[in-house]
């Protein structure tokens, strides 16, 4: 492994390049960035996409990279980009997107695929700029206002920046680069799958792809995060009388389907929010000494979320919140039987439905995951079913629950103690001119697992943009200063020396 | 207390008249029943109503009844009658309602207002039979068809041809009689707690109702029902987060409210259904050994009911439904938390609501019994509030829950074991020519109670109409049959000795 003193040296003469670089050519950068956000951009718009995916190449041609549009019928094509080092043994890849989110223009302040540069963020007073802009340089407190802005076209020009940078400078990457954009993050990634496996043996290249998309923390500071969550849904529905009962006439005789509910939910968490299924938290990736102290590194937001939340006691006894991301969740999203306030009838229900979702943490297997839950609740001595059960089943077992299943994807997640996760935050630090923050995960589901399962890559999230940049909403933005960094965290991770 | 051989023999006196009058007089009672079936009774038309009123008072007038309507503004009127007895020392009080349910003259193949006598029943093939009717007499498998024809002007003409068959056979009631008709039942009574109120000293009179009103058992067989239970409801609302949070992000951090709600109703529950909150059975009348003998006696039902309704298992070990209906029950009406199904989302949702009805055996009070489930809320560590929490309380408290109250009234029921109870099996019995089904309560809600907590009289319920008498609905009828049982019963009722 190379030393930490080689590692920041050789990123340090990158990041000196970028910020020489952005500070002589700021005028130049935003100019191209324009360009690019020009290009409406919205996914499920495949002409529009595909011409920004052809844009976008050209961009990558004129920096040396070998790039090019791979397009399947019907979706919206990926972006391929190889930048070979000579002597270099190891590749490091970048993944961005490339398409957006919709837009309603009775929403903007500005038009979304016209680009603005504004003296501060619109909500508070900030105000037109005239583009493009002469020599006078850029203040990095601006905004520059557009669909994507941040959300995900700020990488792609960061990229193609840091590699001018270090071209000028002379400065070459530690790695060969690989650069594969998408354009159908917005939706969902529903043929990223599929692009990932066409491409296997030409992506698998990689030893690690970071992931460039979101915002820094929301302290402002710039973060590293090393993981995301998986998912898993289920619906669990358990039935009463065949028709609604008058609950004088029946009640406390014929079985409640609320109670018998809510008495089979109450066995799977204790008061302190902990959940009692036997084997839930087996096989998860245990949590180190180094995620603790990573955690205890962040800035603590938990009490002032509390109290902005108006919550009492947060679970297991006031664990911290990103500790508690890093084991799976057994959320309750929805409980329906019957009637309540106006709608509220005298009746004893015929069934009642509780809707969950289980966040997963690597290590847990979205089908078993499930599967250890329909086993508790046979073990609560219910009988379990797939289908709607008929009369005949209903009058045979005392207790009975349908489970519908949605086993989705696992989480995947670097472990904080891992060679490569320290290298990557020492890179980033340099970057930022500060110690960033490492953040264990992500407690969102993302599946992100494919450049995992199906390549055998290493994933890390490597945002930028500032964490108010109104993503996925109306008036979306990206503050200068963060696509400077932005583009100083493209030099250093180009340059970084992979640990074996 | 008069001797068991001394009350039946005055009653098979005055049955014997009933059905000697009958069976010469059944053209004209149908005649006379046909002529107040005509008259539109919709509880809401005050003129119709009064019209109506008008009209009973005439019948009960041609009978020597001091009879008249006594009439608040605004409302229906009610009917007040006195029949005095010379030498009698007790007073029987007859209750019926004279107004009915709206009728949709697009739902009945015969007109609501137009009685009409079929061969049988409608659904079975029976026909039309022409009326007025000769002498030719009146088979008892024939239906009077017309709204209100069971329920519930039925008990107005039984006991007009009751009196008027006593005083062709020169038999006396054995009490004083008094009449109290209402106009207002079937929208729930609202001003007879006033009438009562307002004419107490003159209802007082009575040591019994005779609640007249409802269908015998359905499997045919003539009933007395000795009571009715109470009602209170509540709603239980618990909180999670201020906004809904992204499950992923806050997942097993922020408490969530459906879990929550789920622990705390199961507290209040064991597996076999039986209530664990403390005191909650407290003050019940006690189930005494004749009530079981006359639940025993009951033809059973309740296997057939677990089949039809595909019930597995019911409450209490499968303990009968008759003797489930003397306890109070707690009812889990409806939960509602977030979404299921297609309206699931992936949050922690802000709050989750429970709507509960608590059906109430005699002896618990309305507002004891939702004391005692509050204070069971309290006791499992909530804290309880009246109204919407703020976000500084919900941040103050690990866990709060509002409590919507309304306690409505109590139940009532007459000992099966009590002299007055045997008494009234064994004039129906009389009546009936075999014993009749000794009910010990309805499981249904009646504000009864006003009768014996206005009035301090008894109450007891002596129905007659048939089971399948389309009650409420289109095509409303009464069986000859029953109609004929019924002018015996009013009979045997009216000669009835009162135990002292």
């Amino acid at each position: 492994m190379l030393s930490y003193a080689r590692i920041v040296s050789s990123q340090q003469s990158a990041v000196d390049a970028a910020r020489a670089y952005r500070n002589a050519n700021g005028p130049a950068i935003l100019a191209e960035f324009v360009e690019l956000l020009a290009l409406p951009n919205v996914s499920r718009n495949l002409d529009d996409v595909a011409r920004v995916a052809d844009h976008i190449v050209e961009m990558l041609t004129a920096r040396g990279v070998e790039a090019r549009v791979v397009h399947r019928a019907g979706t919206a094509p990926v972006i391929v980009g190889h930048y070979g080092v000579a002597d270099a043994t190891t590749t490091i890849g970048f993944y961005a997107h490339y398409d957006g989110q919709p837009v309603d223009q009775n929403d903007w302040q500005v038009e979304p695929f016209k680009p603005t540069l504004i003296s501060g963020a619109l909500d508070k007073g900030g105000t037109e700029q005239p583009l493009p802009l002469g020599d006078e340089g850029v203040d990095p407190e601006w905004r520059l206002y557009a669909r994507s802005a941040s959300d995900d076209k700020a990488p792609i020009i960061a990229i193609c920046a840091a590699l001018d940078a270090m071209r000028d400078a002379g400065v070459s990457p530690s790695a060969n680069l690989l650069f594969l954009f998408e354009g159908e993050e917005e939706i969902g990634s529903p043929h990223l799958p599929h692009y990932l496996d066409e491409m296997r043996n030409e992506l698998a290249a990689a030893d690690i792809w970071m992931i460039c998309d979101g915002p820094v923390h929301q302290s402002r500071r710039p973060q590293i995060v090393f993981g995301v969550r998986g998912i898993s849904e289920m619906e669990i529905t358990v039935y009463g009388p065949g028709r609604p009962l008058h609950s004088g006439h029946y009640g406390n005789w014929a079985p409640n389907p609320n109670m018998e509910l809510a008495q089979l939910l109450a066995s799977m968490k204790d008061v302190a929010g902990n959940v009692t299924i036997e084997g839930f938290y087996d096989g998860t990736q245990p949590i180190t000494e180094t995620d603790e102290a990573a955690v205890a590194a962040l800035p603590d937001t938990d009490d002032s979320l509390r109290t902005e939340l108006g919550i009492g006691e947060t679970e297991d006894g006031g664990t911290a919140l990103a500790l508690r991301l890093l084991l799976p969740s057994l959320n309750i999203r929805g409980l329906d039987g019957g009637g309540v306030g106006d709608e509220a009838a005298n009746v004893i229900p015929t069934r009642s439905t509780a809707s969950i979702d289980i966040r997963l943490a690597p290590g847990n297997d979205p089908e078993v995951m499930i599967d250890r839950i329909e086993n508790h609740i046979r073990a609560q001595g219910w009988h379990v079913v797939a289908d709607e059960p008929d009369t005949a089943t209903r009058r045979k077992y005392a207790r009975i629950a349908r489970v519908a299943r949605k086993a989705a994807y696992p989480g995947v997640r670097l472990p904080t103690d891992s060679p490569l996760a320290k290298a990557l935050v020492a890179a980033a630090s340099v970057a930022a001119g500060e110690p960033v923050l490492a953040v264990p995960t992500f407690g969102g589901s993302v599946p992100l697992h494919y450049f995992t399962t199906v390549l055998g890559a290493a994933i890390a999230i490597t945002p930028f943009a500032n964490h108010d940049n109104n993503q996925h909403a109306a008036n979306e933005n990206i503050r200068i200063a963060n696509l400077w960094y932005g583009i100083d965290l493209m030099a250093a991770l180009m340059t970084m020396d992979l640990p074996d």
